[in-house]
């Protein structure tokens, strides 16, 4: 999995319900996650979908300023321009402050 | 999808990758949001699995003191020690506060 650094750093977080017809999607997900791994400030993603079409994205950046910077990013405001008229029917956007993390089940804190 | 809160809150992150054997792993984890939805504080979780095994779930709480109470509750323990002996082969926690957050295609800001 996504090696992530200690905290603080920021996740967003992507829950979103795919739309009926998901044409042009995987292939602009696929580039979009290449795209993110070349901005400043990346630092990693996890993301999965289930079988009735609803999916959660979080992706790890190390500022605000870099969110900022890549939601700006011209070829991925025309991605999330297609997934408005086209492959979300629903999503939020949830920004927030990773404070501690911990992994496992060898990592994990007996407390 | 599960409707939230105006912020702040925290968002408990969960990537996870399921091992071969998740014998008994699905009527746990149907427990485990139906017992969660009753603790103090849980504002609601998002959960996908990709057909790979690797999964995220995101749950969301009021505040600090719910997710220890929840992480310490007895019978969401002998769950977590499942996970440990038996239905992760590795997996994350990583605990957030929540600063910001929109929704779409409607509710998204021209900004």
């Amino acid at each position: 999995m996504t090696k992530l650094p200690e905290p603080p750093y920021y996740a967003v977080i992507f829950p979103n319900q795919h739309a009926e017809s998901t044409e042009g999607y995987g292939k602009a997900a696929d580039r979009m996650v290449e795209l993110a791994k070349e901005q400043p400030g990346y630092l990693g993603i996890h993301s999965a979908r289930n079988a009735d079409g609803s999916g959660l994205t979080v992706s790890y950046w190390a500022d605000e300023a870099s969110i900022a910077a890549w939601k700006q990013n011209a070829e991925h405001q025309a991605a999330q321009q297609g997934g408005i008229d086209q492959w979300y029917s629903s999503y939020e956007v949830i920004v927030a402050r990773v404070e501690r993390s911990y992994s496992g089940p060898e990592g994990r804190p007996s407390s």
